[in-house]
């Protein structure tokens, strides 16, 4: 396989309901100098389309009212230690607060994951493909903790455009052995590899990564594909 | 921040115990037409490290023979489901099987994880540095499931040279307010990213990350940092 380049784009202000995040990506991107490519992948993260889509709550900073917020964006609550509750979002995300943000937001508000982060991806594709005639694959990330690991990491909340999942079920080893652990979730590590570039650097809400193997675009989303079901999860 | 490249090195043949890996690197990488630099990040996939240490034993392929390995690798089984177990092995990685690897080795043998992943990252690094005069950082990798979400990704089992966990507890948005998720696993979005060229290439165990943000490198492993002792976790 061939090099991968993950480029992150500068210069987009504060984003706001009603914006529109392709002009801004459009925008920046020819800012910057670059111009998008068949095949390049478009990493938005969630903030933004949230904000842009008005998934933003007034928030009075109190531990009650925070409590109130995840009580409604969430569909259980896994566990809780102190104001901590490790939930399942409306979308099935299991994530601590139920995705709700209270960092780097408007004094007084909280945002909310996107209602449908796939669609909201959908729509983005779409709308690059309207305007640039380009076949670009888009993911929608947000950051999460994880069981057994300390920290956080970026994952996919939603994707159009790209195999969330590459399946090498049935394929051999080079001794003609079929392999054990088959099912890559390419669309996570795709959703990391641009939080390197974006993570520290507040207010870059996108990145593009170029180069990525042809075999990765095609069809699925984080709903379908990514989001294990309670019953076959052993930790639920 | 700037553009990060993620750069698969072709070539490495089979590993085999004793192997000097950073010959092999290093002469894959000159093959290559590339060279070196300070502060790049060479990953290293934990498979060719074991084989080189010798981590390779006998296996009969039998349902009976592997649960013997893995209970001699486990130190704890968390969870059983048909022949799948979850374990948490000797260095407190929490995975599938103990890490041992079936797939892609000689016919008649399995593949322990390296003893001591941290020290192995220690001595590439060590010896890189003694032979070219360069300050690398190195992550190895192995491919590891995960909870609540399909498919496997590639995470860090062993590090030199790199802060595991970016901590940005203290830093303010900029609104001001403190930051939310501020322990970002960057070793683990490193993994990942490498997996996206190496995943699909069987036999390709080596990648160059350059470009990654200065303020990464420095100390850490990945048993101190990011391995999370049971007592703080949720859900074991």
């Amino acid at each position: 396989m061939n090099e991968l380049r993950v480029i992150p784009i500068h210069g987009v202000g504060v984003v706001a309901r009603g914006d529109d995040l392709v002009r801004l990506l459009l925008e920046a991107i020819e800012v910057q100098g670059l111009e998008l490519k068949d095949h390049d992948l478009v990493i938005v993260t969630s903030k933004v389309v949230s904000k842009s889509e008005g998934q933003v709550v007034p928030f009075d900073g109190s531990e009650e009212h925070k409590a109130a917020l995840i009580d409604g964006e969430a569909r259980r609550v896994l566990r809780r230690r102190g104001p901590l509750r490790i939930t399942e979002s409306r979308h099935g995300f299991v994530s601590a607060n139920a995705g709700i943000d209270l960092s780097n937001t408007t004094e007084g508000t909280a945002v909310l994951l996107p209602k449908d982060p796939d669609r909201s991806a959908r729509r983005i594709r779409a709308e690059i493909a309207r305007r640039r005639s380009l076949d670009v694959a888009v993911v929608i990330t947000d950051t999460f903790g994880r069981v057994w690991r300390n920290g956080v990491t970026d994952v996919a909340i939603g994707s159009a455009g790209i195999r969330p999942i590459l399946d090498l079920r049935g394929t051999t080893d080079a001794n003609g052995r079929l392999l054990e652990a088959t099912e890559i979730a390419i669309v996570d590590e795709i959703a990391g590899a641009a939080n390197l570039v974006l993570g520290k650097a507040m207010g870059t809400p996108f990145a593009i990564l170029r180069g990525l193997d042809l075999s990765y675009f095609g069809e699925g989303s984080i709903g379908e594909n990514v989001i294990r079901s309670a019953n076959d999860d052993l930790f639920r």
